[in-house]
């Protein structure tokens, strides 16, 4: 039984971290904070843990050691405070973006801003177990990806190792719930203006672009271009990646690809029916889960392959994707406390 | 052509009005208001009116005489500025409450507040055009009903008329979506948050019940109970109304007191259908129509009567209403602008 | 380790009960049936089981005998059947409604024919552990609840049991989700035809009237009228109870009630909040789970009690309940396998 | 006043383009056909027709001559019947896709079947008023464009003419409401499947490829290809165009380009704001609307534009777009009938 404390256990990655921990059999809850909701229950802003947890929001200031800090803030707020996180805990899990990017150029072209402790860069891993299994196992600080990135490039990645794919015309059509714009209420994520859309909010210069290139990069850069759209739902991502493909092609080669690197993943699923209606794969069917679906159809005529990767955003794309590799990080069984299938209908 | 002006033209009942106040024949939009977007173009609140006008938000303080103003700001605002509006505009048409009660004391007991211009409220009529027209057709001044107080005045106003029910239990179990609760964007607003709720936001003690009772009080005042539920949809409201009835009454006589009523009424359709997807009347078909829609089911086991109502409450439960009765102050064609017919599927 | 089989596991009922017993500690699922998918794999038609189960679904002409037979097949199908499903197996769980109403004659005056096994009538143990929780640890034949009748049984059962309402004035206002009425394609489930609607499409003379009146008769039958209104949902029920108190009652009184027979319950929680978005029960956030969440808001002035029921209308509704069940049955702890929380955002 | 007559009256493009009809200053509507309803009032189908017409179906069997009959029937079935349907009328305007292409041996390549009538194909005019106007001016005969390929060939157009892009590399990423898919009710239409997709349904191969390469054709055809996702819409089409541009390019070429082919025409608007939620075009506060929105985003780093298009698939991708045809071939105002601008919030 370890004790973990979560920083910043009010947003929506963070509560559904918590929900997880809280029932993790090897895991106990510590604190969970926020400066906000301090000392108010924790059931309150999570609806869903009310009768699983009587815990309350603990003020910022007042943190204790623990065996693992998980942070869980806003992008670029905790790399100026990671040191005094370490000092607090010896393993450390950040779901923001500050210690992704390995080159702080990068990171600083990106996010147009300095990075405030690039020395600390090179000790966080990037946190896809699928990719980093084994480093995830033996570091303590790991960086976890962001949704998009996480859904790109485990949808990418034999593919682009095996070099089936052109790395020079890969376009990502990401289509995103309105989870992932986080809890803070705006004019564009008010109900009567966000319902319904089909909104296109970053066509071109995603961030996550940077993660993926650095991740998918065995040797020559591939050039990556997102485009995303914000669709009705609340949960879940969907890509579709537009690739091309050499003249030779077949499919086979292409189950080939993703069974030799997922042949024994246990989030992974490769979907490609010729019947019903989850002929592809599908976010709401993974809603709750930690899965990344995979599909794909090869356009032989156009040398096209078109790939389909789908997640639950705030599971793999998040708080499921971080719990994984906590288990990683202390031994135990990969998908512990991750069994939940989803439901049908829904 | 006459000249009107909207103040508070940035809300969506303003917005509404003002779309329909564009394309309407007999009108010329002169200026409308907005604090928050003074000088910037009026279509980048309201997508919709891109191309169809060039107007620009004007300052409130640069309000210009006109031939009908329309006030659209928010509820209990209105009332300490009518005088200065009144010098404006020789006809006045108040979307908010602040004078759709007649009785000082029960405005002040429903809003728990002073009302500022209690010599004002007997010089407004109430702007439901079904019951007041004669009155709506000569006077200058209106207050428009609020949307679930239009809705359910239609529905149960013929059958309380004729003393076909029970006036001590009377429930209007209402439905409603997202833009009645205006532009504000709240955490209860967020889409993360609103997406899909069943939400019991007003079991009780709902303010338009004083409206309500006001207008079928016939010698006696009726108890009326409002629940009010917020449900997945942006436009939209229906009422459940449950009732009881005398022993002796059949679905003949309840037909016969709508088609008394309503027989000539433009905007009110009776709807009860023995077969199809439609067969009560249904919101969604309703969206930018002015119609009215009520329907009805007779439980003679247990004396009980089941009413229907369903309207956009945005149009016939504020601006087409506000329309309607602008058309009947000036003498145009009632249904001049409110043509629309609604849309199927959608 | 018991094996259990499901007759009828295609629909939406059948396939969530499967969902849970297959990630139950102490249940094997030996057989499936489905007359239309027999030999083909059970992911196809329940996606979400994929990866979880290679299970195919058996013809039904095919059963073996097991431990516990869950019946899943439409209303007024399994009673014609049911003494050969009896040799098959000896503790039979049954979903649908043939063995749900304890009197001959109420059951073919609701249903509209005759019951083909009146004998076995009485052998059945009406499935609401709440309320018959030591007779279904006693019984090998257990009849579940429709998901309305299982609402609303639950929201009324303490404050009818203490004499709280008047009997003879309980309205029952309905909201729906789609899952509700399973998985054939018909115009009225087509997406959008049934997309955004508020369709009131039962407004009186629900068929769950027989069971709730059955189940809350302590003496004197109350009078229960159900009003149905499907809504944009695919799971989810929430039912607004209203209902008159007499004169002397208080906030305190229904509280005590409540806790009173629901203190130790594991799948009840009363919510009733001063702040935050979920105030009241809420269904979404009760996606997946086997919650029935109640909350109430009295009108003193009117004399009238609002009470609020929510439940997932194919777990507490109808898989989770009979898995409640089984777990009495078998002498389990009564929570296995229903631990999951629900998810927020969602 | 003309004549018009509609064969497959039932179904959601013919109803969309009868309100349309229903309410047009210049026509009045003779006939809608409709073997499964004849006999039976048209807003028993269509609800939002109801009080604005009592017509009801006619067997098709008993159609009489018209002034323009337009066809609506499924794809391919017109071809057959199209010499009988030419006796009935001098004008004809087909919604299907039979006649679109004018090469038989294309038709016959992506439709998997013989052409009946191929003498036929070079007398009718592809229905695209923004590009064909002079044409469809002077012909009998036209064949209303697929609505995809209405949207897409629109936000093509300016930029394929003046050489702006790549023609070997266009993707077109489609995002598509549940309408589209007509009104026969399957497993996949569904609600509780259908409801929140993001389903891949058609990842390429989709057939309004050969129309739109055939219309962007000028000397040297382009290679599109088209990947189609439903989503969580009933109304709505949105295009996400995936092009390469030549290094040189700026944004000010594509504003140019653009607007000197529909700095004039009234129902496209280019959209492409800084502020706002609505900052690109959006098909939801285009429902009811003839307009194609289009927008853009040049990323100059990879050479890539991002175009962005929008319609309601029933109008502006069939009915509108019909309305608008038979306007010019009548030499009416080409808006006639079509002035309604969308409503917001929606």
């Amino acid at each position: 039984m370890i004790e973990v404390s979560i920083i910043g256990g009010s947003g929506y990655a963070g509560g559904e971290l918590l929900r997880l921990l809280l029932l993790h059999p090897e895991i106990k809850v510590k604190q969970v904070t926020s400066r906000k909701f301090a000392e108010r229950a924790v059931f309150l802003v999570h609806p869903n843990l009310r009768r699983i947890t009587d815990l309350k929001f603990t003020d910022p200031q007042k943190m204790e050691p623990c065996d693992l800090l998980v942070i869980a803030i806003p992008n670029t707020k905790s790399m100026g405070m990671m040191e005094g996180f370490m000092k607090l805990a010896p393993k450390i899990i950040d779901l923001g973006a500050d210690f992704r990017i390995h080159s702080q150029k990068d990171f600083e072209m990106w996010y147009k801003m300095d990075h405030e402790k690039p020395a600390l860069l090179n000790q966080f891993v990037y946190g896809l177990p699928e990719i980093h299994r084994e480093k995830i196992k033996k570091t303590n600080f790991v960086a976890c990806p962001g949704c998009e990135a996480t859904v790109s490039i485990l949808t990418l990645y034999p593919l682009v190792k095996e070099g089936l794919i052109n790395l020079a015309k890969i376009i990502i059509d990401a289509k995103m719930g309105s989870s992932q714009a986080g809890l803070q209420p705006t004019s564009s994520s008010h109900h009567a203006e966000r319902s319904g859309v089909v909104r296109s909010y970053k066509p071109s210069g995603h961030r996550h672009t940077v993660e993926i290139q650095q991740e998918l990069n065995f040797g020559k850069q591939p050039q990556i271009m997102i485009s995303a759209t914000a669709i009705e739902m609340v949960r879940g991502l969907l890509v579709t990646v537009h690739t091309e493909v050499c003249e030779e092609i077949s499919e086979k080669d292409i189950w080939k690809a993703y069974r030799k690197y997922y042949g024994q993943e246990p989030f992974i699923k490769i979907i490609k029916e010729r019947q019903g209606n989850y002929r592809y794969p599908e976010p709401k069917i993974l809603v709750g889960t930690n899965y990344c679906d995979i599909g794909f159809e090869l356009d032989k005529e156009n040398n096209r392959l078109v790939l389909i990767g789908a997640i639950d955003n705030l599971m793999k794309g998040t708080a499921g994707s971080a719990l994984q590799c906590i288990n990683l990080m202390f031994g135990w069984k990969e998908s512990l406390g991750l069994e939940f299938p989803g439901l049908h209908p829904v």
